[in-house]
């Protein structure tokens, strides 16, 4: 019998009504003859609630403490979701995530799953159950603490559940019907997207596209799974993310998709000496703030001066505290003034065509161009070209690109004008 | 250095502020140089908000869902408690029941402790950790499922605990000041008991008193501890609960307290063929009901007829239950008709003294009868008397007790009128 592995997020399950419709949705998945393995985020606003009467009881909550008050969300939601199931004549078990084997290591609020041991849930399943599990959480190998882990987690629950039970399927549900070309509220003519790889699905979540977190991708590529992303509001199919790796698939369209992010700031450290180690120190020091570094540009350095400057983005809110220690350092690196702007916007191309078709990055330096936006910073990857622009010019670009790029038709074949390459 | 167990129920936990309050108080005990080991209930009105959710799920839930659904009440209050510790800069550690090893049999919803393995919460203590564990929940030992341990339960982790810890003391918290001779509600006079023995404090749970429930209380007398029931909005003495046994205080009043209980109907089979078995074949019948009852009384036979009544009370809840299985069986049973009245009350006078001096029902009946009120049933124990009156004559009741013994005023000395025994 097939295993489906289903993952429902916190809006699909929003009030009493909602879990109602998605355990109607978990029977019917059952009744078509699978397996069915479901993993619940807390209710709709559970986790802000919860966060909220922590922030009054303390301004800084002890992690532990605070994962085991968290975890309280996806523990209603299991067991309702359970209820609702046995209200329809079906029979399901909910698992929390240390129940479910799901062994972490011991980072409290962001912790790693480390290994899946499902012995529980393959039981349950054997025994004709709908198993429901709790997502966003774990047990640490070492010290058995409850532990969370962090933004998207449960999507990521998911993903290595269904590794660990060698699944057919894991269908991530959401509030949208799945991975768009470009955010619809910002380009009204962006379409679903039917099938993306994974590869090109890794480098959208990793450039700002927000409906699957990065960490859940890269899992799901790592155990070769397909993932489904679709709305648990309609019965269409969503978008299919495929492991496939190494296939060229000659069909498949050139361009995937814009993605775009608006959380980075930019540093410019102006008039470091050009002599080697000058920027390794820079990072070294950033690094060891416990900061990711995303795009790194150095001028040229001026003849005369023997100086260069260095720019770098960073997540807004890392931005501060980057900044405190350059300039406690400004000593050490000889550096001569500090730029901080947070009034960016990355707006990045993916799709894995471009390492076929020559040319990608001129169509979007002209297009932009064109719409009279200009380029800030650029960083490219095998498959993904990104730029920075002012802040308020994020939207224009991510549509000139859209356009630029035939994304606005449905059935449109990424168009890519001739040109010298990247 | 002394071990202490504090326990804090719903309504010491309603708000951020009052678990703030509660957090300061731990630390206070911390402090002044105890062990501090803190069982709490779920805040407020979770539970009610829980239940209130499950039902909008479904009208009957499946019992483990329902116990996983609920935990999540005590396992928020916990975490929230710790936090706030950690605000006042001491460092707590919350455990669930599992975690803090609160082995029950499998019965959901209303299980049984049946071991406590407390190896974490003796390491987190000796680590100089303040210890917060989740009241009224456990897992059972066989199915290794999440079970909760019914009403007052939260009371029964911390006897439990405390005993495996061979604590000092068990502090149960509550929002009044300790036991009372009567309640205060019906009885303007009636005041606080400082100290009262487990075998009294037995009979008042038993018969009605609702600050400590009566497993709770069982528990602590087979492990010879020590409760001290008090309030956790002042700093006053409560009632001392002690387990001593078998040693005669002579300083101990001959009367605790009084206690009354509207929560029992009484059904009576008229015309039971008064010959051996009869009314075991009743009895046989309500029990395979798992009906609990309390009184029994047989008349007289009348020698014309051979026959005769049997009445007994039971829990209001049970009721309709117990009737419908005796009018089934009317056939078999050879009864005449059935009498059902829910509008009574049961009124219980308690007292270890009751063994060396007599007299005590008679100065009861006649404290009755001097009211007007007229008794139904008569029970009676070493140590207790109750009778069932009329349910609107139960307050009048209490009173004309609580006034004829003598325990009207605080420093009173239990009066007892001569008499002949009962």
């Amino acid at each position: 019998m097939p295993l489906v592995v289903q993952k429902y997020g916190g809006s699909s399950l929003a009030d009493a009504e909602s879990i109602k419709r998605v355990a109607r949705r978990i029977v019917d998945t059952r009744k078509a003859g699978n397996q069915v393995c479901v993993v619940v985020s807390a209710m709709g606003d559970t986790t802000d609630e919860l966060l909220e009467l922590a922030d009054a009881v303390t301004p800084s909550a002890p992690e532990r403490e605070l994962d085991m008050l968290l975890t309280a969300g996806e523990r209603m939601s299991m067991a309702l979701v359970s209820m609702a199931i046995a209200n329809l004549g079906d029979s399901a078990m909910s698992f929390t995530g240390s129940q479910a084997g799901v062994i972490t290591d011991d980072v409290h609020g962001k912790a790693r799953i480390i290994d899946v041991t499902p012995g529980r849930i393959t039981e349950a399943l054997a025994d004709g159950h709908i198993v429901i599990v709790a997502g966003f959480q774990g047990v640490s190998q070492n010290t058995k603490e409850i532990t969370t882990l962090g933004r998207g987690g449960s999507d990521t629950t998911a993903v290595a559940l269904a590794a660990a039970l060698d699944a057919d399927v894991c269908e991530i549900y959401t509030d949208v019907d799945g991975i768009f070309t470009a955010d619809p509220r910002i380009v009204p003519s962006a379409h679903k997207i039917d099938q993306i790889s994974n590869e090109e699905m890794q480098e959208m979540a990793a450039s700002g596209a927000k409906v699957l977190m990065l960490r859940c991708v890269e899992y799901a590529r790592r155990f070769n799974l397909p993932i489904h992303v679709r709305s648990s509001f309609s019965y269409r199919e969503g978008t299919w993310v495929h492991p496939a790796e190494g296939e060229e698939d000659v069909e498949a369209p050139i361009i995937a998709g814009v993605a775009h992010d608006r959380s980075e700031a930019k540093i410019t450290v102006v008039g470091v000496k050009d002599t080697p180690g000058s920027a390794a120190a820079i990072f070294n020091l950033i690094s060891a703030q416990q900061v990711n570094i995303d795009m790194i540009v150095q001028n040229v350095s001026a003849v005369a001066t023997g100086r260069t400057d260095v720019s770098f983005t960073l997540p807004k809110t890392d931005g501060q505290r980057a900044v405190q220690a350059l300039q406690d350092a400004k000593g050490d690196l000889g550096f001569e003034s500090l730029q901080y702007d947070d009034q960016i916007g990355k707006v990045s191309l993916v799709g894995s065509g471009m390492r076929s078709h020559p040319g990608v990055s001129a169509t979007l330096f002209q297009a932009l161009a064109d719409a009279g936006i200009n380029i800030e910073m650029i960083s490219t990857s095998e498959i993904r070209v990104s730029v920075v622009t002012k802040g308020d010019l994020l939207d224009d670009a991510v549509r000139a690109i859209h356009t630029a790029f035939g994304l606005d038709s449905a059935d449109g074949e990424a168009v890519v004008y001739g040109g010298t390459g990247r």
